[in-house]
C-alpha cells in the first residue's frame, strides 16, 4: 500500500527530516509512505509552484490512501493544501486517514483567535457574525465526516503533546490503520 | 450545467438569501447552482452534522462543476470546509472554478495575521518558524493551480469590494465561465 503523506510539514525548517521519518515508521509497518519533498523541483524555475502542484497531484494519483495532519495551522484549521489534498484523495475513491495532534473542538479553537459570542438567532458568532460550527467536532464537518465514511475517525492525542509539529505518535496510528486495511484486517 | 455552490457564505446570517441571490445568477445565465442549505437538514437531530456532509457530498455526485467561494475565512487562507470541497470536485473530475474577493496575495494575508519575518537560510517564516509560501499566489498553492489545471484562474477584483461577503462581481464573472464552458465556448 502506498499512503500519501499529506501536512504543513512541508512547512517546518526540517521538512526533509520529518518527511524521512515518517516515511521510516510507515516501512516499519509495511507500508510506503510518498512525501510531497521526494518530487526533485528547481524551485528557482519560474513554474516552481505549479510544478509542485504537478508533482503533488500525480504523487495523490499513484497512492491508495493518504494520511492528512490536520493540526491546526495558523489558526482554527488545518492547512489549506492538505484540506484540499483529502478532499481530492476522497473525491479519487482512496483510502482518507488523518490526524491532528490538538484535540480541541473547533469553537475552542475558534476562541484562541476571535471573539466567540451568541447572536440574537442564538448562533454562536465570531466578530464579523459569521457563524462558528458548534458540532462539537475538531474541524469542519466535511473533513470530520469525510474521514468517517471514506476512511477511519480522525486521530488526536488525549491531550496537545508538547511538541505539535514533530510528535509521531497520532500519525503512527493512522499508519497502524492503514496497515490493517492493506493486509485486509477492518481495524 | 449543474453547479455546486460551495463557500462561507453558508455561515452569514443571511446564509439563505445569499444562496437564493446566487442560484438566481445562475438561472440568468441558464446554468444550475446548488446550494448546500438547499438541502432539508433537522439541525436538532443528534446525527445532524452527519447529515449535512451526506446531503453536501450527494449533490456534489450530482454536480457538473464547482463555483467555491475562496474569499479568506478566519485567517490567510479560504474556508476549511470550500477547500475540501474543491478538492473533492477535482477528485471527481469536475469542472473547478473559484473566486476571492480579496485579491492580496498569501504573503501579504498571512502578515496581517502573523509576524512574517525571513530566516537565517533565507525563507520567508511565520512566528513559529514555518515557511510563508511566497509564489505570488493568492493562496496555498495546490488550490490555485487545480484551478489552472482542472477549470479556470481565481477570479478576483481588482481591489476588494466594501462588502467582501455579500458583492456577487466575482462570482458571476465564474458563473460566465460556466455557462461558456456548458455551450461549448472556451472562455
Amino acid at each position: 500500500m502506498k499512503i500519501y503523506l499529506a501536512g504543513p510539514d512541508v512547512f517546518l525548517p526540517d521538512a526533509v527530516d520529518i518527511g524521512k521519518r515518517k516515511a521510516a515508521i510507515c516501512a516499519r509497518h509495511g507500508v510506503r509512505g510518498l512525501y510531497p519533498l521526494d518530487n526533485a523541483i528547481d524551485l528557482a524555475a519560474s513554474d516552481a509552484s505549479l510544478r509542485i502542484f504537478k508533482g503533488n497531484e500525480a504523487m495523490m494519483d499513484t497512492a491508495d490512501a493518504v494520511i492528512a495532519n490536520l493540526t491546526p495551522f495558523r489558526g482554527a484549521s488545518a492547512d489549506a493544501g492538505t484540506v484540499y489534498e483529502l478532499g481530492y484523495m476522497a473525491g479519487r475513491g482512496k483510502l482518507c486517514l488523518a490526524y491532528s495532534n490538538d484535540p480541541a473542538g473547533y469553537v475552542e479553537r475558534v476562541a484562541r483567535f476571535d471573539a466567540v459570542t451568541k447572536s440574537a438567532d442564538g448562533r454562536l458568532i465570531d466578530r464579523d457574525g459569521l457563524t462558528v460550527e458548534d458540532f462539537g467536532l475538531a474541524d469542519n464537518l466535511m473533513m470530520i465526516h469525510a474521514l468517517d465514511l471514506h476512511g477511519a475517525k480522525l486521530v488526536t492525542p488525549r491531550q496537545a503533546p508538547s511538541d505539535i509539529w514533530h510528535d509521531l505518535t497520532s500519525f503512527e496510528a493512522c499508519v497502524v490503520v492503514a496497515a490493517g486495511r492493506a493486509s485486509g484486517k477492518t481495524s
